[in-house]
């Protein structure tokens, strides 16, 4: 003690090995997107995968009156029962599919879910498939909770998706325990026919390796109607969120349909990781259900910006990207222009005043060659895009 | 494939080892005591710390205002920028103290905070020390990250705190990477002296042992004023929440003062753990700053609660339980009625319709003679409950 304080421990301060993650690059263009907006100029923001409209009407209702009805306690871990049920009709409504509403796991956000999902599927040092292109927290909460990620680069010759045939060339590489996919996907929005998941599916199961299915993206497909892995198998553990369809991102709020032998598994973790999930954020997502003509025109919007993209980057030259079956993203392959995607998005920025995100976050291997346009704005900002790098390409 | 289903896996799905965390006695507690409600009976409610105000109402207004704004995207990892700030004008108000904002992170409850901290100090298999009795899921977190839980059972000879010398002990049959403290402590109600702190931290940093001070119950001291950590030593890593204080459960909010050399890695975990904290319950914390007149007011029912029962349940019989300097328990000793806390806990909640929580929860080896009562509800209960308890341990 000095001066009322502890005297500092000897050894220096460091985080973890463990802790040590990369960051988004995406991060650094919106710092640099930040710039530019502050010394007055005019962005077009397609780096962020975030919907451009509020919540559903209905949410927000329910929201404010939640608000002047009293107290936000607690809610039980596993969510509102009522909540649980609602997304439990979504299954029946939406995929004809029974689904226990104690199947269901209300969770803060997809973000949540992949840590529950990870912590109770999986032991330290247990092989976990991903595929490349990919959401960087996929890795990196993997990594962070003891997990090997083991990344499996996608190609055009199975339209992007990762096959049954090519899990289990990496699985007798060394075995798998785990495999995570998303349809639609992200960054590349492609999507799989129920054929190429079934197919997955039964690879996976032959082997014992553990399927992980994140449809974050549904309500938001385009090419055909997207499958869900609940309706495939009961022992998929299925990721899903109010974030994007419902325009939610900020209220956090997503949920899981677990196989039956592990709810008590997640729901005593929960109790102990989250307590429960934020109260109000549950019940606007009840009423966002109510709120789907309301999500449909945005989505109908989405696929405007998407027709207007596919038919105008390949004008401006940007002629080469994956299908964009989904989401709201497109894909480009840029290596017409650059070796550097980073520094090529970083030079779109500061001269056509276009944010898009380098593709080096989702893949380190080929991520170099592409950048990720998130179409989630508005039709005036998609077609002033296009204008804007059709011309800056032209220079 | 049959029936368009997947063929299930030859090995059955169980969860992880490290997943199998035990769950809450106090849930039973809970459910016993929604039957006995459900049968029309009238249960007070002594068994969850949690408090019976809602939210200050600037805080709700603030949410109110906007929702009606419009989008809620996700903030920054670290949080809202001016509720850093603000939090940071809180220690300067109500501490004294200049803390960086940068350093200040805004949580998803206390809960979030546990996992980055954990993350961030400790690699798999390090040893940190915890109180016992003490908060499950601090030991709960702790070994589903994979480190190795140390519990110091404390006794009235040191106030029932943790000091040096019982750390300095522990860290010589086995060395300690971590120590994690509460004051005022749940679910004893207990606190620390500003000296008994520093005497702690002190020994701590003698050996390199990086301190973790939760200080949640913060705001509701009574004994005497509550020591923030931070006063103390830069290098603490402290925990706090709006959830207590600020009546704010449902919303999970809180914050974490972080040392300068580790909020760089705390903020890339964040990213991939929770992308951001719930937009709203941000927007909410902030103004619940302004509404602290509401919330001492709140506090003062606390005291009289507090008052009611350290006069009261001596006359009931219930006459020795741990010095109840702050937060909203009691931890009583019950050992002259029985051996098992959990058995006196039902019986009593049967008979007399008063829950509590059976110390077994917080500390699995002399938790059976200990009960936790919360006085956090409103007087005319607290008086009931007293009245019911007298005539129950009459009979």
């Amino acid at each position: 003690m000095r001066d009322g304080r502890v005297r500092p421990a000897a050894e220096l301060l460091t985080a973890s090995r463990r802790g040590d993650v990369p960051p988004f690059m995406v991060m650094d263009v919106m710092a640099a997107a930040a710039r530019i907006e502050a010394a007055g100029g005019h962005v077009i923001h397609m780096e962020v995968g975030q919907p451009a409209s509020p919540a559903p009407a209905t949410a927000r209702a329910a929201a404010r009156a939640a608000i002047d009805a009293g107290r936000l306690d607690y809610t039980s871990a596993l969510g509102l029962l009522s909540l649980r049920q609602r997304i439990a009709r979504y299954y029946r409504d939406s995929h004809e599919l029974d689904v226990d509403p104690e199947r269901i796991v209300v969770t803060t956000g997809s973000s949540n879910a992949f840590i529950l999902a990870f912590l109770t599927l999986f032991e330290p040092g247990d092989r976990v498939a991903v595929t490349l292109p990919g959401y960087p927290p996929y890795r990196h909460i993997l990594s962070a909770l003891g997990c090997e990620v083991v990344p499996i680069e996608t190609t055009a010759a199975t339209r992007h998706a990762l096959s049954g045939e090519m899990l289990l060339a990496a699985h007798r590489k060394t075995p798998l325990k785990g495999v995570l996919v998303a349809s639609p996907a992200n960054p590349t929005g492609t999507m799989m026919s129920r054929e190429a998941m079934a197919e997955l599916m039964d690879a996976a199961a032959s082997e014992n390796i553990r399927f992980i299915s994140d449809e974050i993206y549904h309500g938001l497909d385009y090419a055909f109607p997207a499958t869900t892995a609940a309706a495939l198998s009961d022992d998929a553990l299925v990721i899903n969120s109010f974030s994007k369809y419902f325009c939610m991102t900020g209220w956090r709020v997503g949920w899981m349909v677990v196989p039956a032998p592990l709810v008590r598994a997640v729901e005593r973790l929960q109790q102990n990781l989250a307590i429960s999930v934020p109260t109000l954020s549950q019940i606007a997502a009840e009423a966002a259900f109510d709120g789907t003509a309301e999500m449909d025109a945005i989505k109908h919007g989405y696929q405007d910006n998407r027709r207007l993209l596919i038919e105008g980057l390949p004008r401006a030259g940007l002629d080469s990207f994956l299908p964009a079956d989904g989401a709201f993203y497109l894909y480009a392959d840029v290596s017409r222009f650059t070796d550097d995607s980073f520094d090529f998005a970083r030079r779109m920025l500061e001269e056509a005043h276009v944010a898009a995100t380098p593709g080096i976050d989702f893949d380190p291997v080929h991520g170099k060659s592409f950048l990720r346009f998130c179409y989630a704005g508005s039709r005036a900002e998609t077609e002033e895009a296009i204008a804007r790098i059709t011309q800056w390409l032209r220079r």
